[in-house]
């Protein structure tokens, strides 16, 4: 059971000529910090000088996940349909900083344990109501987590039709800081309790049982050599929609918005099918669930902000992309020392 | 030689009344961070549960320093007022951001040396054609570091009067880090080694000719027991400038934002006339420029952004009043879970 995505390696003869771009900016050379290395980034992956952000969309995906049968979350399974309903209204964290920061925000049915009425900005990509209870058999089978990971595919698809060309993912579902957990024990091949928190507010005494519950489902299903059968028997609806988008987003040459925990983790299973899927990626926060450090660092990656978030549901990629917005513009459209008659600095080096 | 300005005490009452309201949003207990902190202070800033953010200016303010006549800096003097051009034609790193950040941008000259053609958006507060060489005599004389003071005053109180409640403060001058490393010597007691840098370009040995430079000044005028006295020795006008529009700033109970090592050695000379300033200050990044993270560590400050940025000009403020704008809508926009009928978790806490 493989997946074979085509994701576009980057045309490295590109760099020096949008570092030199970006060094005859009027500036110490440098002196942008981190915009710079984002603009660069974002050249690249739209294989320009002069790269443009166009049609920003948040992808809030969610599910309900039969893990929280252990007793592995603080919250009622009900908050996952309520906050739906909340984000298509407006309203919870998303609504508000998807509006806030201009961006497109879309809510993806991918396994709620819902009927929801059809509206506007809901997208029906439901494989089941809910994930199955991974302690006792896989999360999914692997014909639905393939579903899953198609979904996300076709839906980022028809954003990049439509002219999309920066997407941020984030995501709702009570439990799923422990699919999130275990795909990081399995993907990183880290120990059960240095990748579990207290998500949305366990105690001590919570985090040490979800440990426990994570790893008997390890030893019980065992770690797999396909990237897929690891998702399917420890991730969830909503993370195996992600890291399907993430790859089409990649293959599409799109720029990733990375947000916490638990989209992280779908990124885990995507580089485990593609690894070029994390040359598109920015990481927007380091969440202070722990376990996200761990992935971040596993990855390599640097997140660009540090506000102790640990919400999820794209929190932290609305915030990014109007850091991103800074970036994109330092390379296409600041002036020059030409362009605006100062003196060059550029040979200046520190 | 004083300055009284009364700045007006948090109401401390208030505080449980915002930590309620935040506490009541749909979503886990603090898990918005730094966002749901930055909205406490605006709320304390503005004595208010529902804040707003409104009118923002971005107040750049130039001059030039004598001190550049012992080559302590890397780039041309020139380029003080061929950036002032710059900026007012929407160019330059804060031309650029104020733009894309809808920031009001108003560039001060608070002494360059050059004269000027009127412009819609330049504010003209020339106390002089650039301050004295202070290795030879002070910076400014006590009159000229007053009326620069006043300056910054009377600026940033008529924004207030036209509605302005959120105010950045950036800088340009050539030369300026190093009246800014010497402030911070002064001001924070710390040794003159460790308050300097390359700034725009120094390579080691321009470094260590800065850093005695300082101390021979410092050697030679002493360091007072009066604020004024000390900002007039080793400051700059658009220094001093910005420190009477922070103090103004937050008499008029505005959101500050301050940007780089410049802009934050004007704060230690206003927070030295009226520590209160501080209460009213938001940091908005940590520079690469050593002496900032000294300057940071000294307020017992925490930046929100962790870019790499050391350019000034405000860059830093103009993203920050970004992330600004989540942080009050937090508070005064997100739904909470009753009016999102979302099942409350509000007494979970981690």
């Amino acid at each position: 059971m493989e997946l074979k995505i085509d994701i576009p390696a980057f045309d490295a003869q590109l760099i020096p000529q949008l570092q030199r771009k970006l060094d005859s900016k009027a500036k110490p050379v440098g002196s942008l910090g981190r915009l710079e290395s984002l603009a660069l980034q974002i050249g690249l992956i739209q294989n320009t000088l002069t790269p443009t952000l166009n049609n920003p969309v948040m992808l809030t995906v969610a599910a309900d996940h039969g893990i929280t049968a252990e007793g592995v979350s603080a919250c009622p399974v009900e908050i996952t349909w309520q906050q739906v309903h909340n984000f298509l209204a407006g309203g919870g964290g998303i609504g508000l900083l998807a509006r806030i920061y201009d961006m497109d925000l879309w809510v993806v049915d991918a396994g709620v344990n819902y009927r929801f009425a059809p509206h506007p900005k809901l997208i029906d990509a439901k494989v089941a109501y809910g994930s199955e209870n991974f302690l006792r058999q896989p999360a999914m089978s692997i014909e639905n987590c393939s579903r899953a990971l198609e979904n996300g595919r076709s839906i980022v698809r028809r954003f990049h039709e439509s002219g999309t060309n920066v997407i941020g993912f984030g995501e709702m579902g009570i439990g799923n800081t422990t699919p999130a957990s275990a795909l990081l024990s399995v993907f990183a091949g880290l120990p059960v309790e240095a990748c579990v928190g207290p998500g949305a507010g366990l105690n001590g005494v919570g985090v040490k049982h979800k440990a426990k519950v994570i790893q008997a489902a390890i030893d019980k299903h065992g770690i797999s050599e396909s990237a897929i059968e690891n998702l399917a028997r420890f991730g969830g609806y909503e993370i195996a929609t992600i890291a399907g988008g993430m790859l089409e987003a990649a293959a599409c040459r799109m720029v990733i918005l990375v947000d916490g925990f638990i989209t992280t983790s779908a990124l885990l299973a995507a580089r485990a099918i593609n690894p070029r899927v994390l040359d598109y990626c920015i990481f927007s926060h380091e969440s202070d669930e722990q376990g996200h450090r761990k992935m971040l660092d596993f990855l390599g990656a640097s997140s660009v902000l540090k506000l102790g978030l640990r919400l999820g549901e794209g929190t932290g990629s609305a915030i990014l992309y109007s850091v991103l917005k800074g970036a994109v513009a330092v390379l296409s459209e600041m002036t020059s020392f030409e362009d605006a008659q100062v003196t060059n600095t550029s040979h200046i080096r520190i």
